[in-house]
This record gives C-alpha cells, structure tokens and sequence, in this order.
C-alpha cells in the first residue's frame, strides 16, 4: 500500500487543520483519533474503512460537505478507486 | 446587492459548520464574527473584502487551502467575478 500524503495547513492553541491526500492505492494506515473532528471533502470520491477488526464499509465524499466525528475513532482509510482522494481534516483542540 | 446564502451543516457544543454561496453580485453583508474561524474554500475565486471604513481589498481562493481569523473581524465580503464564490465557514465555539 502507498501512504497517504498530508500537508499542515493551520496549526494553533485551538486546531489543526491537515490536507490529506490519497492516491488511487494507497492508505493512510491504522489511527486512532486523538481529537474530536471535522473532515472536509475537496473533491468527490468514496474512501474504504477498515475498521480494527477487519470490517470494511465504503463512504461517499462530496465536494464541501462537511461531516464530524468525536474523538476515539479507529480506522484505516484505502483509496480503491481510480481517483485521487483529497479532504481536510480540522482537528479540535479546545 | 443580492444576499448571500448559508447553510448550517454542523452545529454542536465545540463547532458550528456553515456553507456560504456567493452568486455574482451578491455579498453577505457587514458582519462582525464572533468566534475564531477557519475558511475552506469549496472552488476557487476571488472575493472583494470591504471595510468597516469602506476600504476595499480583494481575497484570491483556491479550493481546499485554508486560513485562520481571530474573532472580531469586521468586513463585507462581496463577490465582483462571474462565478459563484462557495466556501464553509468552521466556527471555533471552545
């Protein structure tokens, strides 16, 4: 599996804001999320989740709709399709 | 002018989430924010920036690279192109 590749874009005392990007292949590997979250989608695509025991489900992005998730979240997160996967991720540290 | 038009997509104890839709000609109107904010672009463009005095300054976008403002920022934003302008506005509530 290719890594993902992320950029910091904001980094302060209240958030952290990351570009992640997914080539078609590649992954960003197991995580778990430290913070509570707000992912979102640059362009449209469909990420597969692995959750820790195995289990996969795919998501649909749309570009600009943005979606939050609390802290704790475990997954791996795959690219499958031929697309290139692109969002942001807005950390929040307060 | 033509007003702009929002929609709350995300609003919680830590954040409020909102898509802003900025059709030629139109502006959101003087406003003060309340809250530090993060912007993420949804495509690219340029916004007209007016003062609380009237000066104007022109905003360049592009799609998925954000910034960060501190609360307390007074402005009009404008759209002068013949684009749509989109972006999400995340409000920092922590």
């Amino acid at each position: 599996m290719l890594a993902a590749r992320s950029e910091v874009q904001i980094d302060n005392d209240e958030v952290r804001v990351t570009e992640w990007r997914l080539a078609p292949g590649s992954a960003t590997g197991h995580h778990t999320h430290g913070m509570d979250y707000v992912i979102v989608p640059v362009v449209a695509g469909e990420m597969t989740i692995v959750a820790p025991g195995g289990e996969r489900s795919k998501a649909q992005l749309s570009a600009g709709k943005s979606y939050f998730r609390k802290a704790g979240v475990q997954h791996d997160v795959l690219n499958e399709t031929s697309t290139e996967i692109v969002f942001l991720e807005i950390e929040l540290k307060a």
